[in-house]
């Protein structure tokens, strides 16, 4: 299996040591990963007979610049040079992602697929504003295109919805679906602190970003709420459609009344239908130990369908982090080997 | 697709009907559900063009006895009748559990996947005692098999650890995968009965069958929790290795006393490595309101997988019942038309 990697940051790193150290399990499964390409914007790295992995997770502990590589790094090395040659089978895309044009993502996963090459992305941009396209896409040219790592990384929430639904109607989704905003709402709680306290933590252990405003004002949550909601509820909702409300006017004053209750906040994603009518929230939320979400703790996640004939299924799981944002890429890319179809 | 039905009670009937409720869905899957066998111990029906599901169940709605059905009902429809035709894609095999023997649905699984037939199977007996040697009979004969509604019906506990779990390492297996001893306890918590008075009500509600020893006395969930040990761990143990304790000796009093500290009684199947050995076991354990499966409420079932990569996965879900039943078997049969593999 030969990959392209596009996009270098902290998750393509902990996919290469993954890489690195799953040999077996790949073996196991028939798969031997070859990976001939990584590619930055800067430049990158091209070896058509397969990057030594292990000579390069070494290079890396020592230098940042892949393009000084020496065993074919570059800064002519480009999305374009995989087109060119076409000798790769899975484009794994890594970019940063935009919720707005969904570039430069959203080009290279086309591109992609219309030269037959499957897709594994960790870009939540191009499924959230072109899905519809790139499934089509996917299916015109008999590929397959892996997006279980856009709707909670390690939480299998696509994958489940898609494959362990079966045959059923999903008639609702509700999740707590973003990990930073639940590990600064735990905080809160346990420390007794503020919000700005909780989030200068959270970003110092580097699980909020410097500009933490999608994650904590409730637009990640919205984005993967969206995704599923489209590819699971066959809908065409755009952000316009979510009613959307965050956690950063939370104060310690709400959290310590709730704890009186003995309740919890989590900020719940919900997709129902309410008198026909399909309705969309984000929302922090007050859940008691009754309530399936009240044991979604630190960076985990957790999405709950209900359908007409298989009951709810509750999934809870998927720590934060890049070794099982990875892992859910590895995961992609195994089921898409073993044949299993994200595109019929 | 063409399938043989093979034993025919309250499963059996609700997946006749689902596959007649859901004929769009399965259209839109692009499968034509075609049914020519339906065989139980006394005679069946065989219809080479196709058993018409709609008259049928008008039928069974006054006629107990399908072998009087005048579109190919018979006392002379056996399994043998499918082996001579060799007429079907698919068999579901929803015999009887027999836990010493298996029989007679080992012989039947095996027969089928010789003659080169998926199988769909919710009969726990076969896989438990002879997985690896049906896994490889698949495997020859290129066929696929089916388990997904041993180990739970409705909760996709098989499917999650196989499909959801790729490329990870499982290190432990937790789950409350008994429905009607959870509804038991429950009920003599909510209702402060003792352990006979709610065994009778869950008897009267057809959640507990008439001899309840093998759910009530922890052999259901220790079948299942070696199934998903064998299938997801690659082990070979059997029911002599797994320490079990059931709930029968449970008394009112021991629930009173939980109830004070604010926690609930679960019956928990283990495995687990100690040391580097493999513990398996069945207890009752009091579990608060931290605990993940302190919300596996009433006739609901939970499993939680422990992995290198991919972290922790609960999964809290399928409802007992026929129809949840059925639409697990329905579930599998979908996949295996996707191209989903459970055999590679």
């Amino acid at each position: 299996m030969r990959i392209a990697v596009i996009g270098f940051g902290g998750v393509g790193k902990a996919f290469l040591e993954l890489v690195h150290d799953k040999r077996e399990v790949l073996e196991a499964e028939g798969i031997n990963p070859v990976i001939n390409y990584i590619v930055r914007s800067q430049g990158g790295i091209y070896n058509p007979q397969g990057i030594d992995i292990g000579d390069l997770l070494t290079f890396l502990k020592e230098n940042q610049d892949i393009t000084t590589y020496p065993q074919g790094g570059s800064k002519d090395i480009s999305f374009e040079r995989i087109m060119e040659e076409g000798d790769v089978d899975v484009v794994i895309e890594m970019t940063p992602t935009n919720l707005e044009t969904a570039e430069p993502g959203l080009g290279f996963i086309r591109r992609s697929l219309e030269k037959g090459i499957h897709v594994v992305t960790a870009n939540k941009g191009p499924i959230l504003l072109a899905y519809k396209e790139l499934y089509e896409l996917a299916k015109n040219n008999g590929v397959q295109l892996g997006i279980g790592c856009t709707t909670g990384g390690a939480l299998p929430s696509i994958n489940s919805g898609v494959i362990d639904m079966a045959g059923s109607n999903i008639t609702s989704i509700e999740g707590v679906l973003n990990g930073t905003t639940n590990f600064i709402l735990e905080e809160m709680a346990d420390k007794k602190i503020e919000y700005l306290e909780a989030l200068k933590k959270a970003q110092d252990l580097g699980i909020a970003e410097r500009d933490p405003s999608l994650d904590v004002e409730g637009w990640d949550t919205a984005t993967k709420l969206l995704i599923l909601t489209n590819v699971l509820m066959q809908e065409d909702k755009t952000l316009d459609d979510v009613d959307v409300q965050g956690i950063q006017s939370m104060t310690l004053a709400d959290i310590e009344e709730s704890l009186k209750y003995g309740k919890r906040y989590k900020l719940i994603g919900r997709s129902s239908l309410e008198d026909g009518q399909l309705k969309i929230s984000v929302h922090p939320e007050l859940v008691g130990p009754d309530n399936i979400f009240y044991n979604v703790n630190g960076k985990n996640k957790a999405v709950r369908y209900t359908s007409d004939t298989l009951g709810d299924l509750t999934i809870i799981g998927g720590a934060s982090g890049v070794t099982p944002a990875a892992a859910s890429i590895l995961r992609d890319l195994i089921n898409i080997h073993r044949g299993y179809s994200y595109i019929r």
